[in-house]
């Protein structure tokens, strides 16, 4: 059966002051007034029913993604009892899925990214569903670009192999690292590339076997936590080892180097909402350019981005500016500049100031 | 015996969103850690001791005022039902004062400003009061300039008539307003003009006579009020009548055609503190320019004034800005707009804003 298993292990650090580390950004309503999990949550649920949708998350935000998410069991809210990067949280979901169902198939998706057109993406994800699970491998979806942007992976697409419901399988050639603004238009041009949507398919047996030949320690791991699973000893095995197993992620861990890997472009609107920036493009902006959240007040400003979360901002003669204002913390950062909030997010931390993380 | 009559019924929109109408600029701790009303009374008891200080507040603040004096007798914060200028804030403390001493002489002083040779200042409040106690008359005290500032009124001194404890008192000429900055380098270069500081001194009978004379209407609504002094009638009779005096203020509407006035020109340092920018010229900036309180976080940042009330403030990238941030309200403006706030302020209002007024 088809499974989707939605990763909400996010920190967020590039959304502070709005996001915290209780409250990482898939919990926000950054792109409407309803969170990027619930909303990633309603665009798969038509596919594998709420009774197949699994979520892996952190204890921390746990309590907070089970309220969230109430149409779902508890016991679909996986909850990593600290972050081990990806590869282990896909090997952790697949080994609880695989419990559940012998045969299961999985999607594996990002909590926290905006696509518009979910007829499109249903359909584009039961299509890479079909293909693995018809003839096994791994695959990933990549993104068709639309623009040279640089804040993104990419993925090198291989010879096309066929068509499943009407979607091109091809192989993937190779994972490449976020290109600088030259490499991204030539890969814009040859049209061979497409971004890395971190959006994934493969049957749990499947996926556990990579891991079992290319990263023995977590597949050593994740079988000690599989064997208490359904026992009184899962949660005690679970605390005892996941914070141990080995951290990678699922591209440079598992993908770079599986025997039998496939991709399927698509082209449905998509962002990964990466930045306040990204955010407002995705946004309506008022006549001189401001996206405001929340109540503003503007006078000769233009360009700005304003995010009051229950903070009013008044904003006089700025511009191109990104205000984001929460009761106990404000960031006032330049568009161009707000990469470095992660910067920020980290000073804090290093003079202890965890209230505000 | 000499009194002081401090006016704090100042609205200070000018420091919104730290000011508000239920906290307003004279209760901050603006200039230290310490509010400005409070310093401003520790300023002046030496000179007069605390069973002579009375403090003319508003409703609003009036519980908050006798917490943050609770040094004082509670019936010497006298509370206004409604503002109405400073010519009926000080006919009614004179008023108020003359009940308790019908000799009174009474030095009236601004709650919001910053002078930090308190010595000197006391030493000119005496030779003013002096002054007025021996020869009558209502007396101004002015700033002796020190830049060609734009943002203060003027007063034009007269002939000098004589020294008192080394201070010299001249005739008062006129009052003039503020000037733009080609004339205020005049008024520098001259010599002749002083800063108007608001800081006065009179018996209350000769203050109350010059209202009688020129004020009639306030003098008999501020004669009605007296009558019902220390009767089970004053609270009503100040209720009834106050919010209906005329409005005006000191300098205009009594000082102008008052028959005897003098002025002392005093050199101790003053700042009427009247934004955000003049407030931070009072501040240690540190070696980028940058005045901060609370805690901040500042990268690549110059020449800001960041003011945190309770909020963290992360400031990436920017520079000449001023932002002060309360848990439900944020102000960023450019240092030289700073005085805009006041269109901000105006702008809450209309909308019905008044949580964060």
């Amino acid at each position: 059966m088809l499974h989707a298993v939605i990763m909400a292990g996010g920190s967020g650090t590039r959304f502070w002051p709005a996001s915290r580390h209780h409250r990482p950004k898939q919990l926000l309503a950054l792109s409407s007034e309803m969170p990027l999990l619930r909303i990633t949550a309603d665009r798969v649920v038509p596919l594998v029913g709420a009774a197949r949708l699994w979520v892996v998350t952190t204890a921390s935000t746990a309590e907070a993604t089970r309220e969230l998410l109430d149409d779902l069991s508890p016991d679909h809210i996986l909850a990593e009892p600290t972050g081990r990067d990806t590869a282990a949280c896909a090997a952790y979901a697949a080994r609880v899925v695989l419990h559940d169902d012998p045969d299961a198939v999985c999607l594996v998706l990002p909590a926290d990214h905006v696509i518009p057109d979910e007829d499109r993406f249903r359909s584009a994800m039961a299509a890479g569903a079909a293909v693995v699970e018809a003839h096994g491998g791994l695959l990933t979806f990549g993104i068709r670009p639309t623009h040279p942007e640089t804040g993104y992976g990419y993925l090198k697409v291989g010879a096309r192999s066929f068509d499943q419901n009407g979607w091109p399988v091809h192989a993937l050639d190779q994972f490449v690292e976020k290109p600088d603004r030259e490499t991204a238009s030539e890969y814009l041009a040859d049209g061979g590339y497409l971004w890395n949507s971190g959006m994934f398919a493969w049957r749990a047996t499947d996926l556990l076997a990579e891991v079992r030949r290319q990263l023995p320690l977590l597949s050593d791991g994740i079988g000690a936590i599989g064997d208490a699973l359904g026992t009184a000893a899962a949660a005690d095995a679970l605390d005892r080892i996941y914070p141990h197993l080995p951290k990678t992620s699922v591209d440079f861990g598992i993908m770079e180097s599986a025997r039998q890997r496939w991709t399927v472009p698509v082209d449905f609107g998509w962002s990964d909402v990466g930045s306040w920036p990204a955010l407002a493009g995705d946004l309506a902006a008022d006549e001189r350019g401001n996206v405001a959240r929340g109540r503003t007040v503007e006078f000769e400003s233009r360009d700005n981005i304003l995010v009051g979360d229950g903070v009013l901002i008044a904003a006089v003669g700025v511009r191109d500016l990104v205000v984001v204002a929460t009761p106990d913390a404000v960031l006032v950062v330049p568009r161009s500049e707000a990469q470095k909030v992660k910067d920020v997010v980290e000073a804090l931390r290093e003079r202890g100031w965890d209230d505000v993380l």
